[in-house]
């Protein structure tokens, strides 16, 4: 039972047009446990080193994320230091301090095997398959990768996507895996290599769910202030997987519910700087917020076409 | 009655990836019919030199596009040559020849005066001004315009978008008439300056319809192949409006259903070199497709949303 992150907690120094932070929380799975656990409990396998500020831990705990499978070890915490180009469309890395994070080893504490959903954050692919041979029966395992691992360790990215359901990138990320520049001919791509889906993410423009046959589309929802779009895709994963455990589905239509509120927490992430977009966020904004996605894109079909 | 387009009548020479074209069929008014007479009658304004192979207007009259309002002056038509970068998503104009377009001042036959749904396709400001003095008692006016005439006659595209019901351009107009990068921030400029409506073209990522406090999004049509970009924001306006012209509507609801046929017919336009992607395209295969994109963002919510 239950939802499954393993991924990178971290500090993270953000520069875009509108504002900066300073080691500030962040990392794959913070944001998505951050935004799942609005749906549904989330459990958390990581590393931090000694000088995390695990006290902004301990207060996101009382929303229902479990943080025991966060290992402590001597050293500093992985840190990320980006900036933004002025339109926020694209990044620079400006400094990356792995930290623990290069030793990292996650390990399932006991209670956690037993996990339903699963989503392996962006690390080594090789970790990301240790981590599916400590889960029991897990019934969807969702990953994330990135063009790091697409370039250095190609065979165990595929060996990766022989064993998950679904893969969730972004669009330069399923561009560089496939070696196709056509989105939807990348997407056939990998489905051919092993997941059932492939969601694919595009920012702004929101998100592409391909299945073998049919594709579904997601836009972004119409924000007039963008702050910090860093880890909108992992909180998109959050809500994805979120409402997936939370309702107990994996059907087709659940899956096009899912992108829904995948991007909904997307939105919430890009609306502030680190996880301050999620600050004063409840179930009930997220279920109205779900609602007028549904209405973004509805066609009142009702009548006969013609 | 009827739908009325104003707009260049040109011969392109294109440059893509995938191959090149040379005097081929071209322009707003061309592309704008073509999609148009899909779903109804459509009557053109323009203007072509004695070079121009008029075989080929009279060849798509068949299709019900009435050619009548175009003149035929002394002197060369109008040609314009591009070159589409590699992922078909940024192109350089090589050479732009006005010739008769130069001294355009579209006179409208009296028949076409009473038309109740008009397309001013991108060409001066001012001779835009003109034809909505030439209209009788037109339902719905919507228009277009580019960047040359935002930065060289803003005056006279304000006059305009006072004058419009709907202003339809891509999402760099948009920012450059607008002054603000957000493009939602942008279109409720755009609102405040008149029109009922605006929608703004994303090309690959679609379209999005910007209504006072109301917004609808459709994505592009998920092609595997896609040859030529040129033309599809004037077939995207052609399906609009045809579709409204044809179903006499103008209600929200139609406008919704509009912009999936506008999205459809821009398929079509991508799918071939200058029209050709409209070759042996009928209704039937129209009406297909829009019930395919309908389905491309459609969120089964019947259950209760928790």
């Amino acid at each position: 039972m239950g939802l499954l992150v393993v991924g990178s907690v971290a500090l993270d120094s953000v520069f875009t047009p509108f504002g900066e932070t300073a080691d500030a929380l962040g990392g794959s799975a913070v944001y998505f446990s951050v935004a799942g656990s609005l749906l549904t409990p989330v459990r958390v396998v990581g590393v931090v080193g000694k000088d995390f500020p695990t006290a902004e831990l301990d207060a996101l705990a009382t929303r229902g994320i479990d943080w025991s499978g966060v290992a402590h070890a001597d050293g500093e915490s992985f840190r990320w230091k980006g900036k933004y180009s002025y339109d926020l469309q694209s990044r620079e890395t400006l400094e990356t301090r792995l930290g623990v994070f290069a030793d990292f080893d996650p390990r399932l504490p006991d209670g956690f095997r037993d996990a339903s959903y699963v989503f392996l954050g962006n690390i080594d692919p090789e970790l990301q398959l240790s981590v599916l041979k400590q889960v029991r029966t897990p019934r969807l395992i969702a990953c994330d990768t990135m063009n790091y691992w697409i370039s250095s360790k190609r065979e165990q990215v595929l060996e990766l996507l022989s064993r998950v359901d679904i893969l969730m990138v972004n669009d330069t990320e399923a561009r560089e895996l496939s070696g196709d520049w056509n989105i939807h001919r990348a997407g056939r791509w990998i489905l051919d290599r092993g997941p059932k889906r492939v969601v694919i993410k595009q920012g702004e423009y929101g998100a592409i769910l391909v299945e073998p046959g049919r594709t579904f589309y997601v836009p972004a929802f119409p924000l007039e202030e963008v702050f910090d779009p860093t880890g909108a895709g992992d909180a998109f994963a959050g809500g994805f997987l979120g409402y997936l455990a939370r309702t107990g589905q994996a059907s087709d239509e659940a899956m096009r519910r899912a992108m829904v509120y995948g991007a909904t927490m997307g939105s919430y992430a890009v609306a502030g700087f680190g996880v301050k977009g999620f600050e004063r966020v409840e179930l009930g904004h997220v279920l109205e917020r779900v609602r007028k996605f549904v209405d973004l894109t509805h066609v009142p079909m009702a009548e006969r076409i013609e």
